[in-house]
């Protein structure tokens, strides 16, 4: 059965957050991502449209187990469903998982971005989360949302292991009070060489205009990147940095 | 005067790289690059296209020094033109700059990109050796063009400063015998409590593939970013594990 006009219409509206929170749904596509959501949270999976050749790698006893009906579905229909510009093979809608919960708050590393605008970092930074094993990661009101298709495209599956949660950070202060906050700042004192107990909020700031002044006003402590000799970059990228301050903070800085 | 169709037709086709290296030319958009580039590097500009108000921050007697005559465009024309969805006041025609000397190679450490194919990497890359004051990139003939559009867009300007030539590892290392060769591998050294001399290559592969056989086969040192506990991912993005091996490299690890 062909996949209808409705489906693709639907699937189409999940490009929009709007449509993405009123269903609660979002699109994870490709290969490598739908076979670990149906390895690890088939539970998640609302509808999965996927090309014949690539369904057969799961027996009839393993897709009747699935809570949903796979959908056999031609490239063509794939590529006019797909959100992507090369569709890869498999399609599914997903329930966006819970938020995650904040209790222990307090005793772990989380990360807390602030305004973090472009969908790719915010993928991105949420596989790294996912490498470094961090559990919560916090987004302020104003972020992209984790749940857009380019961000769950480089997040490369992390959604499904990495907790995400909406909060401010005056909510998480009143709620932590005395929690370290750690943000990049030039004239703050060098990760490579400063020791910080790898516990409380890590802050990343926006691509072009970095921390706001509220979240800027509540670090506990201002950490640099140091540029090396002749260096002439202004900045880096959001991702990069927080994948050198995170893994310094926990592996060498301990 | 309105920008021409040609010209239009010209800017369009540098997107594609066969066109870029028939005119030896490549395009950089955007309010800051485009400043950066005219107060760096006026004599690599043989075009500029911007709006009136953007021209206005620079007086006669500077436009006058410039060895091009900057054309004076509305907002819909740069539309027209543009490479980028949302295009931003000003619009350069560059030189591909001469491609970096590998003399000294042996005395600093310098990257080697092996497969590299995301445009978003390449310049984000570039832009974090820029940051660290790396000098040289080397790009392996089965990289995506440094000189990409999006490639230019995420180096942040980094072209400006940072050195890039193309070669293959069997060129480098007749040319440089004994040279260290890093490159990341799961199973190799923790890169945080090892101690390597930030001298010689490091080499970061394709982004699904990794290293090529004969690369990984030419490699001195395997360095590894171990994941954190509970760590789920598969890898970390290209650029995130380049700048995390970098800056240990450079600023840690001596």
């Amino acid at each position: 059965m062909p996949i209808s006009k409705n489906s693709i219409k639907f699937i189409k509206a999940l490009r929009q957050k709007k449509f993405r929170q009123k269903y609660n749904t979002f699109v994870v596509e490709g290969d490598k991502m739908v076979a670990e959501l149906l390895a690890q949270r088939p539970s998640w999976c609302k509808a999965l449209y996927a090309l014949p050749a690539w369904l057969a790698q799961y027996t009839a006893a393993e897709q009747r187990a699935w809570p949903f009906a796979a959908e056999v579905v031609s490239s063509a229909e794939l590529e006019r469903a797909s959100l992507l510009k090369t569709p890869n093979q498999a399609l599914a809608l997903l329930e966006i998982p819970a938020p995650a919960a904040l209790n222990g708050l307090d005793g772990r590393l989380s990360l807390f971005l602030d305004g973090l605008q472009d969908p790719g970092n915010m993928g991105t930074i949420l596989r790294l989360a996912d490498w470094f094993g961090i559990s919560t990661v916090i987004c302020a009101p104003n972020c992209v949302d984790a749940y857009n298709p380019k961000a769950v495209q480089s997040s490369m599956g992390a959604f499904l292991r990495v907790g995400v949660v909406t909060a401010g950070l005056g909510e998480l202060l009143g709620a932590f009070p005395g929690l370290p906050v750690y943000g990049a700042d030039m004239a703050g004192d060098n990760i490579f060489t400063v020791r910080v107990p790898p516990k409380g909020l890590l802050v990343i700031g926006n691509e072009g205009s970095g921390l706001s002044p509220e979240t800027e006003q509540a670090l506990t402590r201002r950490l640099s990147i140091p540029k090396g000799e002749g260096g002439g970059a202004e900045s880096l990228n959001a991702a990069v940095a927080t994948g050198i301050i995170l893994g310094v903070l926990l592996h060498a800085n301990v």
